[in-house]
């Protein structure tokens, strides 16, 4: 069900209802794009934190602009889920000239390819939900009581100076400029006649300019004293026009002032808007489901909730508090054993291949209402991005039941066998790191085999194999034209490799991996990982996980597979950007799959892309 | 006409034909935003060159996304003009991956604003023309060529390396991952069976991602050698898919890369689109008049031709070369004789006044294939507003014809009479400087009666009226919740005012306007001023402009009069969003009108606000 500002109101009493009888719930965002390269090159050896540093800086200027929730219910006398199923447009039209009028980026491609999906752009302009963090509600809240508090302190609306604010003694009436005089005029014989006649009690003035609008207020005012009540609204373009109102005495003034003063209380509260539902997603403390979802549970806190914090451990303490339960179906998919039997997990792909064997197509009913996307696909749509998260989901966990012993059908969002991946965010494009660990310590992984490389602009991949050729196969990952990450396959290579070419050369430059952080780290300003106490990665953690799942030793290496080493952009936008401006160091590209070889950040494992799409 | 890239290569001629034969040219461009408040407040007092890099830095991470543009010729005999009107949707989709991916600014309240007038934002994102500037192009073609001639140089493509641009020494095919196998199996079992027959010379494999489509480009080469040639396409939502053609020999394979070589380039050229309507506009050298086109110029340049110089100086020459001749029809509506009969300068407004007695409607036919617009208004959509417009410029003209002694019924664009407003644009809120000049030096005006205050946060506009009510009447302009420039009505009390407020005090402090500047300078980034020689401001020239025009002395001093000093928000948004935030300074704001006394950039005129929306 698609969910507007038309109609969220009516419906907002089921979304409660469907958030309070779900099982679990599952997301997905759209956005107007996906990342700054000025503010922060992600790059393949980021740790955890400075990924979250690189993303909260160059990710968080796009809005979310659609946002799909499922609520799935499991009925066990069915052996089925019900899920419903809504897809919100977003969009943060400021309700009043008070409101905050916000500055957002699009991404070019992103908007593309969101058009090209058939996203309607007018639905989103027109008619999206507006919102209001609790911040900025509390702010206009408080604006409002201020001015209803000052105009009941200082005076009657018929009886205020139209002038300005405070009609203090140095100011006088506003002198009517001779062009005006005609217009003035005549809008005061047309008061005066609709005075006389009984048949109307308003009268709507043509829309004006602000200026003679405020002319039209002083003359009014002073011509019919307290015997008028007038208002400017604004009409369906947003041209504004003064209603002019009958009043019998000053009883029915203060009657009116009291409605206007309480539309304006209300109209705040509809303005809160998509708020009310991240409020309900984040009070229900229930299981939330995303598919590569840390851009979503960024973009959610940031936009609706409140900015993320510089701190990257505040950041952590703030989305268990925010989110108390997450689950990134791309990191299930990525690990053992799912991962044995998931050769991409692509949301789209991935949902087909989980409908085979070994896997079950979960059964899930869509009430009519909701039926919109039953038989339909609807890739990159909030919604059913949503709505298909929440199958694979339910798919992967049932699988991971069979493989119990014995085998259990059904396995419930609370399951222990869930427990491992609750609160872990997948991380895109990170060689060895494969998720963000929200409620303890990151994994840490060495660099000692890593490099950091600068070279003439002319150089091509080939140079930089070349150079490295006595130390076994290398990844290149690029930065720009003249410097590129270089990684060992053969580990033990390193201090051999460090030896043969850190010495000082005209031609080029390779240092460390560490010792290139901290050449850098007060430029780039990315905060350096802070000391982790001994308890650091929680190994006994995996080992529970171990045991629990079946999995084989070490099941998050398995991510270097390449297949499973698609991105976000191809998650969200089907396509990849991020191959671009570097076609300067292909050889012989001739065709699109050999320009994939190439990108900006560059990570290649096994010497082929991993930026496969 | 709606320009979109459906039509834009089939009417370019027509575009072409319209410039080359019209008598002037009016344009007009809706944006995705105006200001960035952060970047830098715009105020009261700037000189147009703090305007210029005020608007330069905060302005111009917007977007042009409509352009509009009216070509008129008048015809001697009829005594009427003909107009041919082009309403473009402009957007940079990126037409390749090597192409610019830009990030772009985005207002809420102008995008909104522009919904509510019924924007077809669709329209713009699918259909909307791209560009290139000449330097994207030029890089682009650089990197076509190179990879052309690499191609020639190193291989022939069916017997390419598959797996990189380079296939140097230590690298070797890619091994298919187990969950693969059974995938590219099938593939290969399709493509021997398609060699067998003779039905079809092309296949279509089915879409898959980059990775499966490296295994296929390796597996068939392996197997079917040069036999088939392999390309990559795109659908209509993104998916990329193979296309395997049957070849015959090494000259068909030849000639179907040299198709695709050129191919490229054409594919280039139509991606340059909408810069060429600039490059046109340019080269004609033809009068090109705007209303209030001050950020229209900005973004033409900045977006179309050549990012915005940080020198003032060199962005004038480069607008006087990229636009050898401007007429701003805002400037002229506010500059006497004209000013004395229009009491509304807001483009939509000054179109009906220029209708009535003084002035006379022009006469202009619309060729049936631009009458959309006749007898119907669509204001703010840029087709509309640059007919407008130049409606707008013929009636004043005429006027100023009619004011000749003998009268002139019309007079061309290349007339005498006009040639006081060439090269002026309209600045928005400045107190007394009303245009940049681009021909010459600006006029520099004093601020001798102008202070800084900053004060508690509690302080409203009586406050400071009563702090300064010693000294006449004053003008707020509000910088921030504790600060703002007071203006002295009376000039003559500057000196007072200082010695009785100046001194040392815990409450307010006050210090003059260059004080102030002296401060922030450095802090703020804000050029100063360059010294000008004593030529400075062109005193003849407003004397040749008196004598020809007949006006009063002091031409552009009548626009202090406020009923004209609307604002560019008004002219672009039909409301005005900088009233935000300041409601906190409002007492008893209990209508909008009175809200709109106040505003964060503060200016106001003779004790009211101009802020009149």
């Amino acid at each position: 069900m698609d969910v507007t500002k038309n109609n969220f109101a009516a419906v907002f009493s089921d979304i409660t209802k469907a958030i309070e009888d779900a099982d679990f719930l599952a997301i997905d965002g759209e956005f107007t794009g996906l990342d700054t390269p000025q503010v922060g090159h992600v790059t393949f050896y980021d740790t955890p934190e400075e990924r979250y540093q690189k993303l909260r800086k160059g990710s968080t200027d796009f809005l979310l602009i659609q946002f799909g929730l499922a609520a799935f219910t499991y009925d066990d006398e069915t052996k089925s889920h019900t899920a419903k199923l809504f897809n919100f447009y977003v969009f943060p039209r400021p309700y009043t000239r008070q409101a905050p009028d916000r500055r957002f980026l699009c991404q070019s491609s992103s908007i593309d390819f969101l058009a090209s999906q058939g996203f309607d752009f007018n639905k989103l302009f027109r008619d999206g939900i507006p919102y209001l963090t609790l911040a900025d509600e509390t702010q206009l809240r408080e604006t409002i009581r201020s001015k209803h508090k000052d105009y009941s302190q200082f005076s009657s609306p018929a009886f205020m100076s139209p002038f300005g604010a405070d009609p203090g003694p140095s100011k006088g009436p506003v002198c009517v400029p001779d062009e005006h005089k005609e217009f003035i005029a005549d809008v005061g014989n047309k008061v005066a006649k609709f005075l006389e006649q009984d048949a109307e009690d308003t009268l709507q003035l043509p829309p004006c300019g602000g200026f003679p609008r405020k002319l039209i207020y002083q003359t009014i005012r002073l011509k019919f004293s307290s015997s008028l009540h007038l208002e400017t609204k604004s009409g369906e373009k947003k041209e504004r026009y003064i209603v002019i109102t009958k009043i019998k005495g000053e009883d029915d003034m203060k009657a009116k002032e009291q409605a206007k003063q309480n539309a304006e209380l209300n109209e705040l509260d509809d303005a809160v808007g998509f708020c009310k539902v991240t409020r309900l997603l984040s009070q229900s403390g229930k299981l939330i489901v995303g598919h590569n979802m840390l851009l979503d549970v960024l973009h959610l806190i940031n936009q609706f909730c409140i900015h993320l914090p510089k701190e990257y451990e505040e950041f952590k303490s703030l989305t268990r508090c925010v989110f108390p339960r997450l689950l990134d179906t791309k990191l299930m998919a990525s690990t053992n054993p799912l991962k044995n039997h998931i050769h991409n997990s692509t949301l789209g792909d991935l949902k087909k291949i989980l409908e085979y064997s070994p896997f079950t197509k979960p059964k899930v009913d869509l009430p009519e209402e909701f039926s919109r996307y039953s038989g339909n696909e609807h890739l990159h749509e909030a919604g059913y991005d949503a709505y298909i998260t929440g199958l694979c989901f339910i798919s992967m966990s049932n699988y991971l039941g069979s493989c119990q012993n014995p085998p259990k059908e059904y396995i419930p969002p609370k399951s222990q066998l869930i427990e491992p991946f609750i609160n872990k965010l997948f991380l895109m494009r990170v060689s060895d790191i494969p998720y963000i660990n929200l409620s303890g310590a990151d994994l840490q992984m060495s660099r000692e085999h890593v490099f950091h490389i600068t070279f003439p602009k002319e150089w091509k991949t080939s140079d930089i194999h070349e150079l490295f050729s006595p130390y076994g196969n290398i990844q290149i990952s690029w930065l720009d034209d003249i410097s590129a990450f270089v990684s060992l396959y053969k580990k033990d290579n390193a201090q051999a490799a460090l030896k043969g070419l850190s010495a000082k050369n005209s031609v080029y430059r390779v240092v460390t991996y560490e010792a290139y952080k901290k050449e850098i780290s007060p430029k780039r300003d990315v905060p350096v990982s802070r000391k982790r106490s001994s308890e650091d990665v929680d190994i006994d953690m995996a080992n529970k996980k171990r045991k629990s799942l079946n999995v084989q030793a070490a099941p998050f290496v398995s991510r270097l597979k390449p297949a499973i080493l698609e991105d976000k952009k191809q998650e969200k936008n089907g396509n990849n950007s991020s191959g671009r401006h570097s076609d300067k160091k292909a050889q012989g590209d001739a065709n699109d799959d050999q320009g994939d070889n190439k990108m900006e950040t560059g990570e290649k494992l096994f010497d082929e892309s991993e930026n496969w799409d």
